[in-house]
């Protein structure tokens, strides 16, 4: 059923750059710059190409597939319908396929034709359910094999791929690998990752990233005006990103919380576990002393594996319980206090004090919870509850020592599935609109290995370029579980860039002065700065 | 700092029925109702007043106070913004002085005078930070006399106090106090509290529970999508509302989740733990039938209060342990573990049943952490995660038996503290806007003892109707830790209410079906319908 909002949403008409209102009279101009790669001999010659306008001659009916790959992001069913939308204006005899449950969907050959009467209710609003997603990847020659197959048997003109840093990866093996075999279908790469780490020279913004970060930033600014009103509890946020921080930092710029964590900055000071509860401990102390027992701390998930020592108590943790070693057999029939007895002396001093550092139930947790390869977990461990936890003891021990007067009481909260498919921002739905429309044009010039690159995003819709990217040129070699791997590469959040300058800049003036900002609920009418506002972190990045 | 939703908000003028427009001209109709009370006996003979149009001679001006009590609801700010307008249009040189902390703030005489300037950055905004509150009680003849004396030297012609169902029955008292003490002071009643339990014949709804219930909505409609999108996780979504599940019940109402427990339905059948645990766990075999391993469930914080067995357990528990009892004595020095095994043969068989049911750490936490009186603090225990817990066990029997052949991954996730003070809802800022001013009018008019109560909610506000009830006429004796005591009376959902019995007739087709409904964010702009709108069960309980 559907609410009255998203009734309404149904009715929105994207926005658009003017070049993708007519995409019969789109064409592309190919660029100068070459980066030749020998992992893709047949797509290594391709350019940046940048859309103009032209009289093409009328186009032939497209048949295309689309596959949503990874986790949700809000703006994908508008991805879709761009695609459809541009590929009817084409030619009203286009058809548009899209693939089951992710890129699985592919390799099962499990695929619908979706129509009109289709994407209907789905125009502007949020989740994957439409074809529904899946984290498969298409990396294997059998895969490429199986997926080549596929394309084949439907006769895909072009193969839209919707995905993050990974899945955009693997487009571009999947379309190398096409053409090696002589395939027809284009591939194309969308990118999506409400993370914002697939960004580059290329890639502004990964769609998605608008409309989480308000959806979190709301729930935050919430938080932070009860904070303020009950003047009783630290609320420990955590949010989403395992990789990487941008999600925090731009919420961080929307709500201005007394502190937040930021991976890269933790990593890149090689601050240990106990520096990190140090800081936290100092800022609640200093608010103490100002009579202030709360507050608002930001809390990236994976913020523990940015930690030094706990990275070294890690990798010595899976080399003792392998079960490949006496270790771990020894330890295998054990209790779980037995086994954390026995792991302690085993440990290096490094490692050892870091682990005796963990709440007794998380040390249990971390040697008895481990995953198909035998390896321990950290992504299990709650690190807002891990924190607040540790922070408790760190004040009780400070309490004891006369240097912290406070009432210390803490709140974990986890704001995460909420954003992912919530219904998109005007930006977002704008955005994916257009990535979609682009997707296909791109697909109608039998352009192949190419991600949809449309920048600018920080001004009005109707003056943002509209380009492509070969996907080889974000490819580059790096050290995955010890491999050297060609990946396009995760971005972090850059500690010398402009959105972490200012945030530097301004935290100091957050700490104990309670400066929130409570952005509100995400507004699809009215004013247009309000309606139609952009990522602060994407605004600052632009300016010069 | 302000966000531009804020600044946007901030500019908003309040609807109102024609009657407040013009407060100089509102005079108060009596009813004929009496309903005498010894308790009472300078307020029995007061009678329900209704608002009329009267041309009455210049007021003189007023000083009147504020306070905020309890739990944060939004729209407080609002509340206090119509008091100040309306104090003003009667007289410019009335003053209005708002109580810092809480009731606490009126014992300690800490106390602000509010001019524009304050209310200039709180019109239609969240959170009670402009003057705070406090969870302190005035209910005893001490805290009635220090009452009596900040309010003489404050010479106050009123006295507002914005609170639920305790607040207003201590401001009844409060006021009959004054009366007796010869104190001009009139005493208001406002009724404040999200859980929607401060609601009678008189009282059609408590201000806040409309913003509360579409902030929870958004997260759950979100969380929805994205259960349906990933196809992955039961989501185990905890609400507020300890001690009534109105909360939960208008948020399924919204969404339409799989399985929403109400705890005054589970209550009435008597339902056991093991009863809970097993009905959810028929929902999610049923679904996993059906191939779909993922759902969404609500679960009121209070829950576990309303199961026949728990509440058994508990009163067991708090006997044992009683640092008065051999037992308690005996236990005091033992280890977490030990405690669990000393008390399990000290059960009665029912008790014994139901604390064998728990997992070994919840155990450990209802005998080690509890409350200044050494009562067992159930309300420690999320039970969302307690739930989860449990059903993860009774599956992983059925599946032993071959009864559930799906895969069972859940997510506990907590959806509270972010309502609480939210930028107040049109419906809200309208309402509490409209509440205050008419405070404001009861004390123009010396009426003391009176709970403002503005009905016909459904309406747009021009219809409302605006009316004062005497505070008395819904005091009644109800048994509060063994004792008769003269309270308002908390409202449980109704299960012979319009709400429940509509929701009753629909949630079957939402068990398996997905018919999921995402409300979408809070709009301040737009349509009507959406911008405009009101709670389902406040529509419900409208419809004759």
């Amino acid at each position: 059923m559907l609410s009255p909002l998203q009734k309404a949403r149904l009715e929105y008409t994207p926005k658009m750059p003017k070049i993708l209102q007519n995409v019969a009279a789109i064409c592309f101009q190919e660029g100068q710059r070459v980066c030749a790669s020998e992992l893709f001999p047949k797509l290594s010659s391709s350019r940046v190409l940048t859309a103009s306008t032209d009289s093409p001659p009328p186009a032939q009916p497209l048949r295309v597939g689309v596959v949503l790959s990874g986790g949700q992001a809000p703006g994908g069913h508008n991805v879709i319908c761009g695609m459809y939308d541009a590929l009817h204006a084409l030619n009203p005899h286009s058809r548009l396929f899209g693939f089951i449950g992710g890129p699985g969907g592919i390799l099962k050959d499990k695929v619908v034709e979706l129509t009109e009467e289709h994407l209907a209710s789905f125009r502007n609003q949020g989740g994957f359910d439409l074809i529904g997603s899946g984290r498969t990847k298409i990396e294997t020659q059998e895969q490429f094999q199986k997926s080549l197959e596929t394309v084949e048997r439907l006769n895909l003109d072009g193969l839209v791929i919707v995905g993050g840093d990974d899945s955009n990866t693997n487009a571009c093996f999947l379309a190398e690998y096409f053409l090696q075999h002589n395939s027809k279908t284009c591939v194309i790469g969308v990118p999506k990752t409400i993370d914002a780490d697939l960004q580059n020279e290329f890639v502004e913004l990964s769609f998605g990233f608008d409309t989480a970060c308000r959806v979190y930033s709301e729930f935050i600014g919430n938080i932070a005006r009860d904070a303020i009103s009950a003047k009783k509890y630290y609320f420990f946020i955590k949010l989403m990103g395992r990789s990487t921080s941008h999600i925090a930092l731009e919420c961080a710029l929307a709500t201005h919380p007394n502190l937040t964590l930021i991976g890269e900055e933790i990593q890149a000071k090689g601050q240990s576990l106990a520096d990190v509860v140090r800081d936290i401990s100092d800022l609640i102390a200093a608010r103490a002393e100002e009579g202030k027992d709360y507050g608002v701390i930001l809390v990236p998930e994976g913020i523990i594996e940015f930690v030094g020592d706990v990275k070294i108590l890690i990798s010595e943790l899976n080399a003792l319980l392998a079960s490949t070693s006496k270790h771990g057999a020894a330890m295998e029939p054990m209790s779980p206090p037995d086994k954390v007895r026995y792991v302690i002396p085993h440990l290096g001093d490094h490692a050892r004090g870091t682990f005796e550092m963990l709440p007794h139930i998380i040390q249990e947790q971390l040697l008895c919870d481990r995953d198909p390869h035998g390896n321990v977990q950290m992504s299990k461990i709650e690190s807002e509850r891990l924190l607040m936890e540790l922070c408790r003891q760190e004040l009780a021990e400070r309490k004891l020592r006369g240097e912290y007067k406070g009432r210390y009481a803490a709140v974990p909260i986890f704001s995460g599935y909420e954003g992912r498919s919530s219904l998109p921002s005007v930006f977002d739905a704008d955005y994916c609109y257009c990535l979609g429309r682009l997707a296909a044009c791109l697909v109608a010039h039998k352009k192949t290995g190419y991600m949809t690159s449309i920048s600018n995003l920080a001004k009005p819709a109707s003056e943002w370029s509209v380009c492509a990217t070969p996907l080889h040129m974000m490819i580059h070699f790096e050290e995955r579980d010890g491999q050297q791997k060609a990946v396009i590469r995760k971005a972090p959040c850059d500690l010398g860039g402009k959105p972490f300058e200012y945030f530097a800049a301004e935290r100091d003036g957050w700490r104990v002065e309670d400066c929130y900002c409570q952005p509100g609920p995400i507004q699809f009418f009215g004013p247009t700065e309000i309606a139609d506002s952009r990522p602060i972190s994407l605004k600052l990045r632009g300016e010069k």
